[in-house]
């Protein structure tokens, strides 16, 4: 069974159990507490010397980390469902929703949530760097770019029944993540953006979004 | 021919441009001044509602945007070279580079430049959005870790020809364009980090690098 370094509540690792989970890829998970500062100790480090979290340990012993890569690993292995395109032109959509959930959603609502937490007063970024003290007007952008990015994905899911189209994807694996993030922070879909609600609704009833 | 919506200084439409010419697609470009908001106008607009640079056309008149998208388009139209790789362990792996390339480098590059250049003073992040006033300090943020990312580059290219191991691939167009972006503003290779010196004229003496 590959072994993945975890945590359980926290946004990145999260997207890869939930693409796991679709394929039925079981995964032994290993939890890493990154409040605490755990994955900037000795032992993980020895692991994974970047220090951030989740990491794939692979059969030969070596690692994979970025979650948006682990996720193209596991589609290699098992292929079906498929959930990053079939062929070149719809892996190319797919990956475009992909970076747009993540960027306009994922990393704003990071932004939020990194530069206002205290456990995160002088780690701004993820992983083994510089301290990086908190910007609190980055988290102000964050906020704004999070509303609007929520404003249009409404738009889109007005249209489309998922993120990028007619058919469940890393998309909106990306996507409900962020949005489910968005609450730590008092970023909330309301009721002005019923598409985004009808379509989290949906998304979150699939079994393996409890992974 | 595919056309490309372009901006000939910019660094991401210059990623899609290199990919291309690696594999020798030919690309008719048009030309979109950012730095005057042309891409903020009706007519390119019209194209792409979000307002980023590039997009390509596809033949049936829809449109793919973000620069690594586009690239993974083109990868499946003219598989050889091959940039983005050719199994799901070796996808991955590059994909894992790539992404630390344009994460660790081209973005806090680009933190420093749009926070910094008066033509960007309301317009912190690319494309349709509210305004993002300059944040003086996450320049600061981009100019520290651009000069990690430098330093753990130099690292990796100690020990590894290319970014992403044995072969050149998508991975060193990123991080050789985020490398000359660091020009822009005052972000230098030095003679601190010979590796990333001597891969960087490894890769720009490559003929696809003039594209």
């Amino acid at each position: 069974m590959l072994r993945l370094y975890d945590m359980a509540r926290a946004p990145n690792p999260r997207r890869v159990r939930w693409f796991a989970a679709e394929k039925a890829i079981a995964l032994e998970t290993i939890e890493i507490d990154i409040v605490s500062g755990a994955n900037l100790g000795a032992d993980y480090l020895a692991i994974n010397p970047r220090g951030v979290v989740p990491t794939l340990l692979l059969a030969d012993g070596s690692i994979l980390d970025e979650s948006v890569a682990i996720c193209r690993y596991l589609e290699g292995l098992h292929p079906e469902p498929n959930l990053m395109g079939r062929d070149g032109l719809e892996m190319a959509q797919i990956e475009r929703w992909q970076r747009r959930m993540e960027f306009d959603g994922l990393f704003n609502i990071a932004a939020v949530f990194r530069n206002t937490a205290p456990a995160y007063a002088t780690r701004g970024m993820p992983g083994v760097l510089p301290p990086t003290p908190a910007i609190p007007e980055l988290a102000v952008r964050g906020a704004l770019l999070a509303g609007d990015w929520l404003d249009q994905l409404d738009q889109r899911l007005a249209t489309a029944p998922f993120v990028a189209g007619d058919r469940f994807s890393i998309a909106d694996i990306t996507a409900a993540i962020a949005v489910d993030f968005g609450k730590w922070v008092n970023i909330r879909v309301g009721d002005a953006r019923p598409h985004v609600a009808r379509w989290l609704a949906n998304v979150k009833a699939r079994p393996a979004a409890r992974a």
